[in-house]
């Protein structure tokens, strides 16, 4: 029995937020009386790693529920280890907040009222889909260990050689990578806006997504709205709009990966806010619209942290810090779960994809007037053997020069450089402070000056001396191209450009006169710095109308699919 | 000829500051006059390249003077892409503040004076070296290319079988691993301190470097201070102190490695003020005693972000922000260049090594009253194939909380932590920050919770519960030992400690009767967490004298060498 001056704490969903919830409410207060209630009897498992289990790099589902040192994290567990009561096989259908009550029923129908002093709503989010969408024995969604087995048990038995993945976010890209890379299948991506990633990135970092998966033999089909999959007699069949429509499509597998929604319907019954994603609305302490109700997880919105508004940001991540300030807030401490910057990553094959804050795209939506720069760079010391290259845009509000977001796309380190402007954002920071980060330096872990320091520079050179970074997709458009590489590097990587006019950055200034005055100009080199520098020299010289290729031919090259094999 | 109105700008220097200074000052004001002095002709290469020059992965000492796009950095190179014109083989060694003029002179003795308006001062460094040394054909520093061509020769053509590295910073160790790990040389360091990386790390946190160096058959000797060394016949000798008094070594190289002192001797002749390193003292605008005259790079000293005091941290890095900072204050922008944590790292064969502000022992040597927390942890989720680990020590003041330090080592990266704690320490931050950094989350990338959100929980609940987290070094000193793991673990990786109690963590619950009451405990686990978990729940149940093993058995038993091969 609680005693009477302890709390009877009750949470909803043994998932990341509820557990750690309480897990850090009975590290705080030992003699606390904590239960959980949870509607599923295998919970507590790494879902985030369902993607990798698909894909074989995770041996067997039972891994992601046990401990690093391997403890399987039962009802025993958490009441030896962590002292909470877990009821598990109880779903939460009811909620009286005047009697502090909910009521939960068994599979075999039987219910129970569980009483709280303090209420924390952790139900998580279910998979999303779509009305026309029947799923069934060959048209799954990835969400629970069920699923991900369902779906390994067909590749281990070769039943699976063709897969349609409907949603190109990132758990759909997760899933045609380890489609296709541990299992050969023939991946095919669905995604309805006109981009991969639509969530994380703008079209030309998405395009070099969608250029490495085509290198790797998947199809990727964007501006296609799935909008019905049934399963057949030996596989699915999936129906799209745009470039598909009345082509429907046939595969082994049909996966449905629209992402997730959140799961909170007892809560919202009960007459507790909710916001436009039907998530529930929080404050900074994690309490939702009645004080002795918390929530966390996948079942809540966040605030963003460049706009200021709520943001659904369902990331095992966030769930497990905000679990922990709301196992403080349970016991009385006062702790605040800050703004989110809202970062994203996935691994491509051998592309690292990271993203923070607002897109452009998002950005623009937000009523943010945006501006950008883009750049190519080396993510260590260039003449260090394993150098590698990342592309990274950097968009920023025009006016203040506050940091409203960073996508980061290459074979290089793209996570650190986002988790270090995640958190300058978070704080309002400025483009000229990226300037200011200090980096630990040594050959094989940086260059003397990050690639943030290179796509800080060029933003503010760019507003400085308004000479424009031109998308790296656009065209010339009347503009002449100059192209100041060296002519190794245009023999080795041509710049798809048409009577462009070739003088190496080095002879520019002697050769400045075989440029009629007045010529609107295009400068164009490898990676962006080179022509930036030219185009600032040529400016002076009294070429007033003159831009640079943001990011180089790199960057416009590797926006081009190459398939092979 | 410059125009009346354009400010001739002279620098001394042309290495990362000094060219950097005047590229930048270029770029925004094209019409500058801007001349740079530099005494070598052989300039503007990545001086932090030289290690891996000698080990290998550089395969020219030439590569270190090209632009990443294969452009060699020389005379032509400045004059016709930046706009700079370098006069190279003049030495500065004269300055007439009152006619604002420099001396220089040449190789052939001939003396010019040049004059300026602005001066920039990046006459960078120089390598120390020690009374009793005599550098010859077989006793090197290591600072310029030549250094390294020799030492590559006598590599290359087999003359070198075995070599003492004279100093154990960072340089010493990049040596030693250059000479083993490609050369396979027998290699001695010796370090006059009680650890490698004095000025980085903590004496365990030194240890595990000593320790993997050890592995690959690396001789660390430290406290043995060396006070001679000459060329002989076939070789060289070096004597030390300490345990190798009276007992001079002997090896086919000697290379000295003690790191490097400001060179700004004829600026410090003009008056120009210079702190307790010898570094010339200049203000937040990098200007120096003399308003008109700015310096940069390795010949000034840095605030320390915490601190406060003037610190040298003579790093590629700094000097390259710092040169832009120059640039812009040359034509009267108002630049400032922040506080520096003195961010470091370095790789020692698979260890990757870093640390950023104070050590345990500097915060002491500047009186600040710091505490520390251990931990060692998994970099990525746990059931990713490719996870490594990461031991990390975090530097905090008591008090206020204000985080002073973070020290990283292990296979996993180090660097990343490094520089997100760098960029909060800068501004001050506080332990509990760091539990609301916001990571991009994917299991190839990291785990719910990073590394660094766990060295902070650690830190935070030693001082709210007041359970210890020992050293990992240290021994139970009357403390029972109660060992939490399973007995897989236990079996795989004994404690080391006699006479420990075994119980599982999830079994301490309902066996706590066998422990006595009132024991003092010490309980340990694999990395620490557990064991402080288990810690607080015995504190509640009454045991007042628990401590647990910050770092866990993991952390002490990667301090103990283990030479294989």
């Amino acid at each position: 029995m609680p005693n009477a001056k302890t709390p009877r704490i009750l949470i909803v969903g043994a998932s990341a937020a509820g557990l750690k919830a309480g897990a850090r409410a009975a590290r705080l207060d030992p003699s606390a009386a904590i239960t959980v209630l949870e509607r599923r009897t295998f919970f507590s498992y790494g879902a985030c790693g369902l993607p990798y289990y698909v894909g074989g790099d995770v041996d067997d589902a039972e891994e992601l529920r046990r401990t690093a040192y391997g403890s399987v994290r039962d009802e025993g567990y958490f009441a030896a280890v962590k002292g909470l009561d877990v009821c598990s096989g109880w779903t939460a259908v009811g909620l009286d907040r005047e009697a502090r009550a909910v009521t939960a029923r068994r599979a075999d129908g039987s219910k129970r009222s569980f009483e709280y002093d303090r209420l924390v709503v952790a139900t998580g989010a279910r998979a999303r889909t779509l009305p026309g969408i029947e799923l069934g024995e060959h048209v799954l969604v990835l969400h629970t260990p069920e699923d991900a087995r369902a779906l390994r048990r067909g590749l281990e038995t070769g039943q699976v050689a063709t897969a349609i993945v409907v949603g190109g976010g990132f758990i759909g890209v997760e899933l045609a990578v380890a489609l296709g890379d541990m299992w050969g299948c023939e991946v095919t991506i669905l995604e309805a806006e006109d981009r991969l990633l639509p969530q994380m990135l703008d079209r030309e970092m998405a395009d070099l997504v969608s250029a490495a998966l085509a290198e790797r033999g998947v199809t990727v089909r964007t501006g296609c709205p799935v909008i019905g999959a049934r399963s057949t007699e030996g596989g699915a069949v999936v129906e799209a709009g745009g470039a598909l429509a009345g082509e429907p499509l046939e595969a082994d597998r049909a996966v449905v990966a629209l992402g997730v929604a959140p799961e909170c319907e007892f809560a919202r019954a009960a007459g507790l806010a909710v916001g436009r994603s039907g998530g529930l609305v929080v404050d900074d302490r994690l309490r939702t619209s009645d004080p002795d109700i918390f929530a966390a997880g996948d079942c809540v919105e966040v605030t963003c942290a460049v706009s200021g508004a709520p943001r659904y940001v369902p990331l095992g991540s966030l769930a497990n810090r905000a679990g922990r300030v709301v196992g403080d807030n349970l016991v009385g401490l006062k702790t605040r779960f800050p703004t989110v910057a809202g970062s994203a990553c996935v691994k491509v094959f051998d592309l690292n994809v990271a993203a923070t804050g607002l897109s452009e795209a998002a950005a623009a939506r937000a009523g943010l007037a945006a501006r950008s720069a883009w750049g190519t760079f080396y993510d260590v010391a260039h003449y260090y053997p394993e150098v590698k290259t990342l592309h990274l845009k950097l968009v920023y509000e025009r006016e203040s020069g506050r940091v409203l977001g960073l996508q980061a796309v290459g074979a290089g380190d793209a996570v650190k450089r986002i988790d270090l402007v995640a958190n300058l954002l978070r704080r309002g920071g400025e483009v000229a402070e990226i300037l200011d980060l200090e980096f630990g330096y040594s050959p094989p872990f940086n260059a003397a000056l990050d690639p943030l320091h290179g796509i800080a520079a060029t933003a503010l050179n760019q507003e400085r001396f308004a000479i424009p970074g031109i998308a790296p997709s656009a065209e010339p458009e009347g503009r002449l191209v100059l192209d100041v590489r060296r002519p190794e590097e245009i023999a080795e990587s041509p710049s798809g450009f048409s009577n462009a006019l070739e003088i190496a950055c080095e002879e520019v200034r002697a050769r400045v006169a075989e440029i009629r005055p007045g010529t609107p100009l295009l400068v164009v080199c490898e990676k962006g710095p080179r022509s930036a520098e030219i185009a600032r020299w040529l400016q002076h010289r009294g070429f007033d109308d003159v831009a640079f290729l943001a990011g180089g031919i790199s960057l416009r090259t590797a926006l081009r699919p190459r398939r092979t094999g």
